[in-house]
C-alpha cells in the first residue's frame, strides 16, 4: 500500500500521511507548486527544490501541445529533462481540454480539440493521456475525466460522471499494462449534485485506484459543504487530492474537511503581480485572518530594512530587504515577480508544515 | 597608488594590473556586469558574486532618477541595498543626461533635465554627480563629463573638451572635501579629433585622477584608430577605462590597446534575446572567429543533451540542457532570458580571465 494513515484528528476530518512515490515519500497534507510547461515561471528547478517542496505539479495539457510524448521518451521524461529530482505529478490534461481547447468535440473514444496558441489539432484518450503521463515519467498520474462548466446541468453533469467512471476503467487498464511503479489516482465529479458525486464515488471505488481527487469548476463555496458530505465516502486508506485549491484560508478550511493534497497557481501568479502573503503571528492557523495580503509596491515599504522573507525557508529572498524588492516592483525589474514568487511558494510550503504540526498536537 | 601594473606585454599594448579599491583589490584587465538600476536585470547580487564577477557598475543617472541622494544616504548606499558585497563603480550620469534625458539645458553651472519616464525635472552638476556617487558609495567614482553625440562638429566637440576639463576640476574639488577612500576617474574626450583627445588628456593629467576613462559616442572603428593614437598619452600607472564597449572581439582589440576596464549591456541584453555567446575550442582569442554566437530558439537544438554552460563558471545554468534552455525560449518563460543572461555574463567573465592568463604567458 503506497499511502499510510499515520494520524486522524479527533476533532475534524484531518489527517497526516505517507505517501510512498518512486522518487520519494511524501508527508500529508501537502502543497505542490505549479511547473504548467516543465517550469515554475522564472524558476529553476533547483530554487524549488532549496524550498523543500516535496513534490511539484505539471501540466500534461501543455505538455502535449509544446513537448510531445515522443520528445519526452527520448529525453527521458520531464523530471530529468527540467532537472527535477523530488516527486512529481501530472494531471490528466481533461481540465484543461474542458477549459483551454478550442473546436473540442466530445466521444466516448476521447477528445479532439484544438490547441489556440498553435492551432494545432490534438486526440486525448484516456488511454492517451495516460500514455502521455509514462512518457513525462510522473510518481503520479491521474485518469482522464470529463471536467464540466459551472453552468453545467444536472443531465450534463450526470452524462460527464458516467463517461469519466468509463474512461477511468480504461485508464487502469492501460496502466496495469506497464505500471513502472507510477501511482494511479482517478478524479470524482458530479459538480453541486450530491447523489451524482456519491455515484461517481461508489463507481471509483469499485476499482483499486492509489488515490482519489475531488474536481470541479463549482466556487469554493458550493465545494465546502460538498466536501462535508462526500469526503466521508472517500476512501480512509487512499490520498484525497483538492484539485486546484486554493487560497491560504481554503487550505485550511479543506483540510479540516479531510483534504490530503493541494496545487494551485495562486502563490507564483499573485507573487508576480506583486501580492505578498504574509502569516500574521499570533493568530492560530484556524482563526480567521492569519495571514495578510500586502501589495507591492507601496510608499510605506520604501524605506523597510527588514528581511523580505524573515520566517519562511526561501534562501534565495532571506537576503533582501521589502525595501528592495519594493523598489524591484516599483521599477519593474523581473527579479521582483521572481523574489516574490519564490516567497510566496516558500509561504504555502510552510503553512503546509505548520498545519501538519497542528494536526500531530491535535489542535486542528 | 590604488593601482600597481604588474606586468606589460611585449608584444602589443596589453598590460595586467591590480587595483585597490575599497571592497577589494580588482585583477585587470576586467569586465563589469552592469546594474543599471541597482539590479542587473532578473538576477540576484548573489547569482553575480558565484559567476566571479569582481565588481559591477549601476548607473548615476538612474539612481539618481529613481532612488535618489537622500535615500541612498538613509539606506547607507547601494552595495548594502542590494546586498553585493564586492566592489562597485558609478559612471558620472553625463553619458545618460546626453542620451536618454529631454529638456536638457547645459550651462558651465552643470545640466537641467527632464527624466522622460516620470517628467521630473532634475538638475546634474560637477558637485552633485559626486554627492550622488557618495550616497550610492561606489568604490570608483566618475567626473562628470560632456558626452557628444556621433554627429558632433569640431567647434562643438572642442566646447565640450573644455567643459568636461572645468567640470573634472570641481569634482576633483568636491571629492577632496570628503575623500572616504573612493577613487576617482576622469573622462577624456574629443570624439574623432585626435588634437582635442591629447589636449584633454594633457589637462587631465595635470589633475591626480586614480584612473582615466575614453569616452564619447562614435562607431568603433575610428574609436581603435584613436586608441593607438590616444592610449600612450594616458598615464602608464593608471587604469585606463573604455566605456561602454562592447563585443568580444572588440574587448579583444582594446585590450591590444592598452585597455583595462571594459563595461557594457551586451551579454545581458543579448541574453534576453537568446543569443548565445560561446567560445570557439582551439582558435586563439587574438586570431578572428574566436567565439560564435547560437540564437535560442532553433530547431536544431530540440534534442540537445549537452550541458548548456559546459566550461563555463556559472553554477546556476551548467545543470541545465541546452534542449531545456531553448525550450524555454521557445514557450517564452522568462526563466529563459535569466539562464541565458548568467551564461553570457560567464563567458565574458572567463573571456577576462583568460585574457589576463594569455597576456601574463606573453602570448597576448
Amino acid at each position: 500500500m503506497a499511502f499510510r494513515l499515520t494520524f486522524q484528528s479527533k476533532i475534524s476530518q484531518a489527517r497526516l500521511g505517507r505517501l510512498q512515490t518512486i522518487r520519494g515519500v511524501l508527508k500529508t497534507p501537502l502543497f505542490m507548486p505549479i511547473a504548467t510547461r516543465g517550469v515554475v515561471k522564472g524558476i529553476t528547478a533547483a530554487e524549488v527544490r532549496n524550498l523543500k517542496a516535496q513534490i511539484i505539479l505539471a501540466n500534461t495539457y501543455h505538455l502535449m501541445v509544446n513537448l510531445g510524448e515522443d520528445f519526452l521518451n527520448k529525453m527521458g521524461g520531464l523530471p530529468k529533462f527540467m532537472n527535477w529530482e523530488n516527486p512529481i505529478l501530472t494531471d490528466s490534461g481533461g481540465y484543461q481540454v474542458f477549459s483551454l481547447a478550442k473546436h473540442r468535440k466530445i466521444s466516448d473514444r476521447g477528445v479532439n480539440f484544438r490547441d489556440p496558441s498553435s492551432g494545432t489539432e490534438f486526440f486525448l484518450s484516456p488511454e492517451e493521456s495516460i500514455r502521455m503521463q509514462k512518457a513525462i515519467g510522473s510518481d503520479i498520474i491521474i485518469a482522464l475525466d470529463e471536467c464540466t462548466p459551472k453552468t453545467v446541468s444536472r443531465k450534463e453533469a450526470s452524462e460527464a460522471v458516467s463517461r469519466t467512471v468509463k474512461w477511468a476503467k480504461r485508464c487502469f487498464q492501460e496502466h496495469q499494462k506497464d505500471k513502472r511503479g507510477q501511482l494511479l489516482f482517478a478524479v470524482g465529479q458530479g459538480d453541486r449534485f450530491l447523489d451524482l458525486r456519491l455515484q461517481c464515488l461508489k463507481d471509483l471505488k469499485k476499482i483499486d485506484f492509489d488515490g482519489y481527487c475531488y474536481g470541479g469548476m463549482a466556487p469554493l463555496k458550493t465545494v465546502y459543504k460538498m466536501l462535508e458530505k462526500v469526503i466521508p465516502a472517500y476512501p480512509q486508506d487512499k490520498p484525497r487530492y483538492l484539485m486546484g485549491v486554493g487560497y491560504p484560508n481554503d487550505i485550511v478550511e479543506s483540510v479540516k474537511r479531510g483534504i490530503d493534497m493541494f496545487d494551485c497557481v495562486i502563490p507564483t501568479r499573485e507573487g508576480r503581480h506583486g501580492r505578498i502573503f504574509i502569516r500574521k503571528k499570533g493568530i492560530k492557523l484556524t482563526e480567521p485572518g492569519f495571514y495578510e495580503t500586502i501589495n507591492l509596491p507601496q510608499e510605506k515599504l520604501k524605506f523597510s530594512r527588514k528581511l523580505f522573507s524573515a520566517g519562511y525557508d526561501s534562501p534565495v529572498c532571506k537576503k533582501y530587504t521589502w525595501a528592495y524588492v519594493n523598489y524591484l516592483f516599483k521599477i519593474g525589474d523581473y527579479l521582483g515577480p521572481r523574489l516574490a514568487s519564490l516567497h510566496n511558494l516558500a509561504f504555502y510550503l510552510n503553512l503546509m508544515q505548520e498545519i501538519r504540526e497542528e494536526i500531530k498536537r491535535g489542535k486542528f
